[in-house]
């Protein structure tokens, strides 16, 4: 997963710095590539002011912001060198995308989220103590767990304001129209899927982040397509809810799943391809049992889905490639 | 556990495999016995066509086919001897159980359960692996993830229809009669608490499923008859939940985490026998927590009070039985 | 965290079991000394008495049970020493503040109450050793387990009335009027979040804390302080709910966080007070987080965000104090 030599933590140039800062944004689908964290930045700088419904520029920015305070907390705090390979950013970038997907803009909602930004780099070397033993890591959960205290307490707290959060209902007052699409829009859905890895969404920015993950690994491109694709007919098969079939929400965590065991902690194989096939499908049960579970409180799943699935999936340690 | 030595993995003969089969069947309860398993499903096919309250024979065949599909991945995918003893199945068998009574009769239904059996031998391994430090297992909790991650779905999945799930409500609208009840009444709750393991609602089932404890392990169908009582005697000292209380609800979870200290885990014993009847009055208070705990999203808590109440008397870690 | 020598089991005088029941309501606040154990009892006891709202005398007699029961717990079943340490009670004698907080005085309620506080030296021994291998350990978790099952149990048991628990209801539910207040009442606030770890609501009782705190270790009194006073800032700052900033009731987990990071588990120092000023902030956002994610079920948080919190901070095992 990386591209060039660590470095001593003070020769870097500004150049380097730049470049862990934009791998960050490339970390997220697992790309440790300053190229594809840079298209995937312009991907989420389109599909936030050009969004397929209402725009929401903020997330942009928010993603901006965080990627670069947890970067920037990551080389102040850390002593370890994981921030030339983009992996103290990926986090708080999806804190910045995540807060100001469901809060509204006021001073303390940015000052929490540059906080929970920074807070990442703690939470993350935490989680990751926890999952050592088991030969992987916390994956985006660092991101979940902060994300998820500043939306709950968004409900308690008046300068939060909860302006983009789902009214808290029963699950069993669950209400959903029939499904029905033409193929021009099965593909958008299938696009959105991708582009919802960063709560943005715009099936130009799919594209977008198709291409970015291209640059850096035609497996990882691949994956991401064959995921959305699955989870989407998995979704549709089993007629799940309409309006997040429509978002792309289905198809988020299994498109993280897919590049996962598809391609980064295995290597492409056929065992290896069944394997994640599997993860992808049973992501989307786990998607859809998560935003069940959380109706009553009325937050996002975020991508613990993945987390979820993945985790179940990487701790039988099974070897798959090695034959 | 074990009662014949382990074959080498293409070496077995046909009988060989439906003894792993039905031994699956017998490790829900811990007994790693072909005739027990036998036994066992056919108290549960007993209790599915004749149950206490409305019959639910998809109850039974999702058993029969949570059993052998579990089983089977476990030969085909799995490079362990775990088959042998039935460690595959016993999670499978309770999907089966579980994803027919709460869901109806589709044929969705019917591939998640078929999928979601398979899944449990991927997630044993995963969450053995977790317990593995700790000189523990994973229980049935394979089956809890699983599960839950259907049931949980069914609410946004057309094809899932949530037929006998409960409704979603708070728990502080939660009325309950009195209860008030003959001794032959008493008896059928008893009954129905072993029953109720399978989630089959039947006294007669009961009464096979401590036949089919005794002829493996004596002390197994001890346990599971004093847990079943010590957790009614409990559950009506506290005035607990009249319906639960009549249904078995509160005797299920118990009965487990008695067999599994009692004798499973721990040679039978003074000490052992006092540790084990406070995990059992312990197990109540966690069952019912974690009813109320899950009303909010309206699913049943299924052995997950077992696994928690297990897990916290297993982890201290004790050396109770080898003075 | 010992102030004598560790004793053979069977050697303690009736003034080493004293000494060390009372070192267990030291030990809540981490301080392993019997005169501060002392004046905390004081203080539960003036507090549950003459509390700034509704006296509740119950709070206090449950702690002292509880105490007493855990800590003869420990001696009775537990091999190793950790009970001259105070380590057996300091569970304990939250059981009986938390029981007594939310349930009604019937002898149900007390018999839970006494097998609970027996059951935190199981639980807290299953903890530990599942924190141990990250240097860690499981802080006040034995007590929020035991107590929310017996909590969210008290829903489902007639004979545990639940007179003090909350009403359940959407998080989306809720309205907090605008919050003003004098300097007087402030610092009645600030003092409040101190009194709050044991669950009492008295200013008065937060000055005797302190005092307490002193005796043993002036850092910990001042991190008391400290923290209380950065929570409440936090929460007026973000306007957080009135009522509960009024009781106190975002002070309490960060106070704990804060000894635990700020001169228990780290020595003193530039690097450890911002780190731990770090968690006293974030344990502010755990603390709202929680109480919005169980107000479906209408139990209280308890002293959970200080562990979740505190944990997260732990877990790097960062090297902060020995340079």
């Amino acid at each position: 997963m990386t591209d060039n030599t660590i470095q001593a933590p003070h020769e870097r140039s500004f150049a380097d710095v730049i470049r862990g800062t934009l791998r960050g944004a490339g970390q997220v689908m697992f790309q440790d590539n300053a190229w594809t964290g840079l298209l995937i930045m312009i991907g989420i700088f389109w599909g936030s002011y050009f969004a397929d419904g209402k725009p929401a520029p903020l997330v942009a920015w928010g993603a901006l912001v965080g990627l670069i305070v947890s970067t920037a907390a990551g080389y102040l705090f850390e002593s370890r060198n994981d921030g030339d390979q983009g992996l103290w950013g990926f986090n708080g970038i999806l804190v910045g995308c995540a807060v100001f997907t469901f809060l509204g803009n006021t001073v303390w909602a940015w000052t929490a989220m540059i906080l929970g930004s920074a807070m990442t780099v703690i939470a993350r070397r935490a989680f990751n103590n926890v999952f050592a033993p088991f030969n992987t890591t916390s994956y985006t959960f660092p991101f979940i767990a902060v994300s998820w205290a500043i939306l709950l307490s968004a409900r308690l707290m008046g300068e939060l304001p909860p302006v983009g959060e789902a009214t808290a209902i029963f699950p069993t007052e669950i209400t959903s129209p029939e499904l029905s699409f033409t193929f021009p829009e099965l593909i958008k859905y299938w696009l959105r899927g991708i582009s919802q890895v960063f709560l943005v969404d715009s099936w130009v920015t799919g594209i977008i982040f198709i291409v970015a993950l291209a640059v850096c690994s035609r497996w990882a491109a691949a994956w991401a397509m064959i995921a959305s694709a699955l989870a989407l007919l998995v979704a549709i098969l089993f007629n799940a809810d309409h309006v997040d079939i429509v978002n792309g929400l289905f198809g988020y965590s299994p498109v993280l799943t897919g590049i996962a065991l598809g391609c980064t902690f295995y290597k492409p194989g056929v065992k290896v391809f069944l394997y994640a096939l599997a993860g992808v499908i049973f992501t989307v049960f786990v998607q859809a049992a998560m935003y069940v579970f959380l109706f009553p409180v009325g937050i996002a799943t975020l991508t613990a889905p993945f987390c979820v699935a993945t985790w179940i999936f990487m701790l039988p340690m099974y070897k798959l490639d090695n034959k």
